[in-house]
């Protein structure tokens, strides 16, 4: 059993080439003890947007709060709160902010070799 | 890439002995090509609650909206919008809406072999 708030997990500015505007919390990692996946919350900035990027491994998101855009395979598909986006492995795909006045906040989980 | 808006997402009562009040959402699940993960969503309606069990694999919860309870290993835990939760094989566990006007919408990840 592990619970943590949200409001209450540190909040850090990533290291990630190509991103703007994104800060990273952890809420549930191997660190925690989880088997199998971790959870992490990006939060982007109005005009912010994570690197144009891939990698071995899927996202799995939730929007918490929001608007944006997230770029997968070349093409551009609208995201709000509410939704549920999954990124498969070696898919090119980058989250933006297109919003001018609101924060962007997704759930990104992913395995937990990788977090 | 898959996108499921939740609002959009078929809700059904599912076959669960012991549950009261709880409505099923699966946003992302192995028919959509999930590599590892999949995601439900759970509605909770005041007084209303999972049952009071364990199985073999994880919970890894978030909070969408709502207040009420997780029991597990025989503690009770109070619950909110913005907290995650990771329940751990084989504990025993149980949500409950404690409210009294207000769902519990909880998302509910497990691996992709149990849903």
């Amino acid at each position: 059993m592990h619970i943590a708030a949200l409001e209450k997990v540190k909040k850090i500015v990533p290291d990630m080439k190509g991103a703007k505007g994104v800060y990273k919390q952890i809420p549930i990692s191997k660190e925690d003890g989880t088997p199998t996946f971790s959870f992490r919350v990006f939060t982007i900035e109005p005009g912010g947007h994570t690197p144009l990027h891939n990698h071995p491994f899927e996202h799995l998101n939730y929007v918490i709060e929001g608007n944006g855009s997230v770029m997968a395979e070349n093409r551009e598909y609208e995201v709000k709160k509410g939704d549920f986006i999954m990124v498969l492995p070696d898919e090119v795909h980058q989250y933006r902010n297109t919003s001018t006045d609101a924060p962007l906040v997704i759930i990104c989980a992913v395995p937990k070799e990788y977090e």
